[in-house]
C-alpha cells in the first residue's frame, strides 16, 4: 500500500487524536501510509512540537494554512474544521480523494433540519461513519466520502439502536449524556477553564438546544417503525475525555429483559468495537479511554416500565478520531480494526 | 439559649459536615450551643485531629463508642449511623431529646416499601426534613424527631415537586443524577479508590435498584394528583461533592414554559435555600459547594414534548448535614437559616 | 460599627472570594458592615448573578466600571486589579480610606527588585498582610494601607520563617509549591482550559522566573541572620484551589528535630490561623479548603542533612481574600478572626 | 518467534498495564507472542472481564493462583508481586526463563540498604531496567533477569543522571515528585479513596521515609564522582496517572546553562523514549499518558545558583509496565521499541 494522508485542522483535539492513532497504525509503521500536510487556521506557522508535545514523532512538522492547495495531492484528507467549511474544501479536492469530514456538514439528510440547526445551506449527505448501524458498513467500504458522526450521537445511537430497531421500546427517549471537557474543543473560553469545570457539574444546551439532537433522532428514525422523539441533555463533568450516556424509554407491550439482552447480543455479537457487557456490569469511561470501544449495558426497570441503556465511549476516539480512522480503513479496503485499540488506558 | 448537641457517627462524612456547620453556627460562636459527645464505631478512641484534620477547633476531642449512655444528657442528638440502627438508639434517648436521623430509617411511610428496600422491620415515620415541601416546615417547627432526607431525593424532589404539584407533567419521570464520590461514604473500597473514580464516569444501582428510588417516588406521590412512576439513574463522576440532577417528564396537555416558570417562582419565591435561576442559566454544583442552597432551572423542550428540570446541591450540605442543621434550627425555634451559608465555595 | 466596603475587580476570583467571606462576616450579618460599590473592567454592566452565581445574596448587584469616582465614599476599598494599577487608584481615595491591595504593587521594599520583576516604577511599600510575621500585626492594627501577600509567598513564608528566624537552616532553600488552577485567574486561555489541566501536572515559570520569588526572598531576609537564596518552582495540578508547599534547606550545624519542632511551636502557638500539625501528620489542602488556615509540618531528614517543611493553604482564602479580610479586621480594630473559618470544606 | 508470557499479579495496576501493552505488541498481533497464565492472590478464580473490563480481548481468562506450577512452562514471566516475594518464585522458574520483576527485590545492590528499608534478607541484584543508564542496555540484551525500576526512581534518575555524570552539579539534590494516585495500587484504603484524594494535595513518606530514596541515591552514585545525598519528597495529586519530578542541586563551579543543555542533548540524542524538550517548554504528564516516554527539561537558576531539572512520565507505563516490556524486548532480542507508544493520550 502507498497512501498519503493530510489532516486539516490538525492542531485541534480531533486532529491531534487522528494523528496519534495514525502514528500507531500498522500501515504507518510499515511505511505504506505517509502523513503529509497538516494544516490549521490560527496555528499555521507553528510546529507540532509547540502545539502538541504529546506527538514527539512529528515534533518538527510545521502547520500549514488550510487551503485546497496544501491539501491537494493526498489520497486521504481528514477535515477537522468548524461546521460549514467542509464542502468548499471537499469540492476542490476532487472525487478520487477519500475525504473524511469530522464536522457536521454532511451528517444530516434533511436539508430543513440542517438549516434550522446550523443556519446555513445544506451541503449534502455523505455515508455516515457509524459502521455498526445496519447497512452503513457496506456504504463505507470503498467510499470516497465519510461524514464522521458527532460524539454524543455515537454514544446514544449505539446505546439505543438495537432497542429501537427491534421495537422493544416506544421510542420517546430521554437521553442524558455526561461528557468530559475535551468535547468543548481547544479554544480559550472562560466557561471551559479548569477553575470553572473541575469539581463541578452542569447541564448545557438543554431542552433540545444541542445540535446533536437532530442527528440522534435521524439515526434512530432510520431504523424505527414508530415515530421517534428525543429529549437530549448533555452534562459537563470534570474529566478530560469520555462520554457516559444513559437513555431510557417506555418498554413496548410485552417486552422483557431477556428480549432486550438478546436483541443487543445479536446486534453486536460480531462487532469489534461494541461490547455488550455481562449482566451486572456497568460501562465505565475509564475502560475505553483512548480506545475505539463502545461498552453497552441494557436493562429493564420493571417498576418504571422502562428500558434503560447505558454506553461509554471516549469522545475523541470512538466519538471522533477513532471512528474516522475506522472509516478510513473501510474506505481503503484495509482491516477495519487496523491501528485501533480495543483496550482502554485504565486506571 | 443553652443547648448541648451530640453527634453519633461523628467521624463519617455526614458527621464531619454537621460539625463543620455547627462550628460556624452563631449559637455556637456565642456560647448558647455546646458540642458534646462525639461517637463512632471503629473510630472510637481516636481523636478528631487524627480523623478530621479539617476541624482544628475540635482536634483534641476523643471519639467515644456509640452507646445510648454516651449520647444521653444532650438536648439534640444527630444520628449518622448505618441504616437500621437509629430506632434502637432513639428509643433510649427519650421523647424530649431532639433526634435528627441522617439514615433512611424513618423516611418512608409505607412499611412494605421499607421492608422491600431495606430488608428489615419498618421503624416508623418521622417528620421529613425537606422544609420546602408543602406542609413540612410546620411539622418540623418544634419537633423532637426528624428524618433527614437522602441526598438524591433532596435534589430530585426540589427539582420536580412544583411541576408535579401543579399538574404540569404526566408524572412518569426519568431522573438522572450525577454525583460526586463522597456520597459513597468514608469506608475503604476498591470501587471508590481515586484511581477507579478520577477520570471516569459510570452509572450504578441502575434500573430501579437504588434505595433512594422509593423515597423520591413517595415525595412526589404525596403531592401528585396522578399516579407517579420514577426511573432513577445515579451516575458517579470525578468530584468530591455535588449532585447535578436532570429530570424530565411528558408535559401535560396545555402546559407551557410560562406556566412552568410561574409554578416554580411561586413555589420558591420565599425559600431561603432554593433559588430558581434566571432563564438561560443552568445550575452548577460548584456554585453550591459547601452551601445549603439548591439551584433549580426549569424549561420546556417543545420538540420532545417534555418538561426538563435541573437542580444542583452539595450532597453533604443541603443533601445531608445542612438539611439536618436547618431542621435543628426549626426544631429549636431558631432562625431557620442560622449557621447555613447561601454562598458556594466557587471556583 | 458602620462601615462601607467597596471591591474593585470584584468579578475576578480574588474579588469573588472577598465577597463570599464578607457575606458571612458577623459585622455584615448584623448590619454594621455594608457592601457598596463592586467594580470591574470588562465585566462592568453585568450583574453578580450572571458572573458569580455562587453569591445569590448579591445577584442583582451591577458591576460598575473601576474608577476612583465609583470607589469614593467607602471606608474600606479592596483592590483586586492587575499589577501596576493600584497606586493611581489609591492616591485618589485619600489617606483616611482603608485600602487593601491584592496586587503586588506595594509588597516589595526594594525598588530595584520591583523594576526588575514587574518592569514599571516602584509605587512604594505598604504594611505587609501576613500578620503572623514578627512585627507585622502591630503595623496592621489601625493601618490605612495593606499590601496583601501573594499566594505562594504566604505558603512558603509561613512554612519557612520560624526555621530561618531561629537559624535552624542555612537559608539556601529549595521550594516546590503545587497549586490548583484558580491561581491562574479567570481569563480565557488555552493553557488553563480544563482539557489542558485535568489529569495533568506541569511546572511553570521555573528556574527563578516566577514573580513571587523575590517576595519570598524578601520575607525570609527580613528575619534571617544569613544570606538567603531561594529556588522556587511552582507546579500546576488538577484541582481548583489549594497550595501544597514543600521546602527544604541544609540543616544548620547542631540543629535537631526537637529544636525545629520547638521553634515552630513557639512561633505559632498563639496564632489562630496557623496550625503546626502533630508529628506524623502531613498538611493536606482539602483540610483548609475555603478556610483561612495554614497547616504546617516540620521534619528533619537525617540522611539528607536537611530540614523539610510543608504547608497547605487555600490560595484564594488564606492565600488572598482571607488574608485581605484578616487585615481589614486588624485595620478596623475588629476581632482578627471575625468572618474567617478555621474549618476546611473536606472532603 | 514463538514465545509464551505469564503475568503474576496480573490483576494489579502494573499487571493490567503490562497486559494492555502486550495486547498491542506487534509480536502478539502476529501470533509470535502468546499470553499464557495470569495469576493473582485474592483475585484468583475471577475473570479478567470482572477485574479489568478495559481489556476486553482477555475477558474470559480466569486468574489462577500465583504458584510456581501455574507460572512454569513460559518463556517470559512478569512478576507484579508485593515486595519480598519474587525470589522464591524466580528460583523455581529456572535459569532459562526470562523473569522480569516489577517489585523492589532485586533493585538495590547494597544488602544493608535493602535490609534497612525493606526489613528482610536481601535476595540479590539483577540487571536494572533503565536501559537509558550508561551500560545498562548492554546488560539487558539477552538477559534472563530484570529488576524493573521503581516509578519515582525512573523519573528522578532520567532527570538527574546526565547532570550528575557530567559533574554539572554538587550532587546534594532536592527532589519533589508529584504523583497520580495509581501509584498507591489497587487495594481498598481510606486514604486513597476518591473523596480523600480528589481536590486535594499532600506530601507523604516525607523526610527520607520513602523506599524509593535509596534506589534513587544508588542510581546517581553509580555515575557520580562526588558523594551523593538525596532529599526526596513525594506529593500525592488528584490525577490517575503521571509523575512530574522537579529536582534541583547547587550548580558546580563554572557550570553554565549551555553546558547543561549539551550534556542532556548528548545523553538522550539517540534514546527513543527520553526527549529533551526545546528551551522554554516544560514537561507535562498529559503528554506522556499511556506512553513509554519521559520528557525532560533542564535549566539554570542563576539567582539561586542551582540547576533545575524536570521530568514527566506515566508511572504505570515508563514508570513500570512500559519499562518492563522495553526490557522484555531487549531480553528477547526484539526491537527495543516494539509495542511501546511514544505518543501520549492527550488531552
Amino acid at each position: 500500500m502507498s497512501v498519503t494522508v493530510a489532516v486539516a485542522g490538525a492542531s485541534g483535539y480531533a486532529g491531534g487524536e487522528i494523528l496519534r492513532i495514525l502514528l500507531g497504525h500498522p500501515e504507518y509503521r510499515n511505511g505504506g501510509l505517509r502523513i503529509g500536510a497538516l494544516t490549521g487556521a490560527s496555528t499555521a506557522g507553528s510546529t507540532v512540537g509547540e502545539l502538541m508535545p504529546h506527538l514527539p514523532e512529528l515534533a518538527d512538522r510545521v502547520i500549514a494554512p488550510t487551503t485546497a492547495d496544501e491539501l491537494a495531492g493526498h489520497d486521504v484528507v481528514f477535515l477537522g474544521l468548524p461546521h460549514g467549511h467542509s464542502a468548499a474544501i471537499a469540492d476542490q479536492l476532487g472525487p478520487d480523494v477519500v475525504v473524511i469530514d469530522c464536522a457536521a456538514d454532511f451528517r444530516l439528510d434533511d436539508a430543513g433540519d440542517w438549516e434550522r440547526w446550523y443556519g446555513s445551506k445544506h451541503a449534502g449527505t455523505w455515508p455516515y461513519g457509524i459502521p455498526e448501524m445496519p447497512g452503513n458498513r457496506e456504504l463505507l467500504r470503498g467510499t470516497k466520502r465519510v461524514a464522521v458522526p458527532g460524539c454524543f450521537p455515537t454514544g446514544a445511537t449505539l446505546a439505543l439502536l438495537p432497542a429501537v430497531a427491534a421495537g422493544l421500546i416506544i421510542p420517546d427517549v430521554a437521553i442524558v449524556s455526561v461528557t468530559g471537557v475535551s468535547g468543548g474543543g481547544k479554544k480559550a473560553s472562560v466557561g471551559l477553564l479548569g477553575s470553572e469545570t473541575m469539581g463541578s457539574l452542569k447541564a448545557y444546551n438543554t431542552a433540545g438546544r444541542h445540535r446533536h439532537t437532530p442527528e440522534i433522532a435521524r439515526n434512530l428514525r432510520l431504523h424505527s417503525q414508530s415515530p421517534v422523539t428525543v429529549s437530549f441533555t448533555p452534562v459537563l463533568a470534570p474529566l478530560p475525555r469520555g462520554i457516559l450516556t444513559t437513555a431510557s424509554a417506555p418498554l413496548a407491550e410485552g417486552g422483557t429483559a431477556a428480549d432486550a439482552r438478546a436483541a443487543y447480543r445479536d446486534a453486536y455479537a460480531d462487532e469489534p468495537f461494541v461490547q455488550l457487557l455481562p449482566e451486572g456490569t456497568q460501562p465505565q469511561t475509564q475502560n475505553v479511554l483512548g480506545s475505539n470501544m463502545c461498552q453497552v449495558q441494557v436493562e429493564v426497570d420493571d417498576d418504571a416500565g422502562r428500558l434503560l441503556v447505558t454506553s461509554a465511549i471516549d469522545n475523541l476516539t470512538k466519538g471522533t478520531a477513532g471512528a474516522a480512522v475506522q472509516c478510513m480503513n473501510l474506505a481503503l479496503g484495509l482491516d477495519e480494526t487496523a491501528g485501533l485499540s480495543r483496550c482502554g488506558v485504565a486506571p
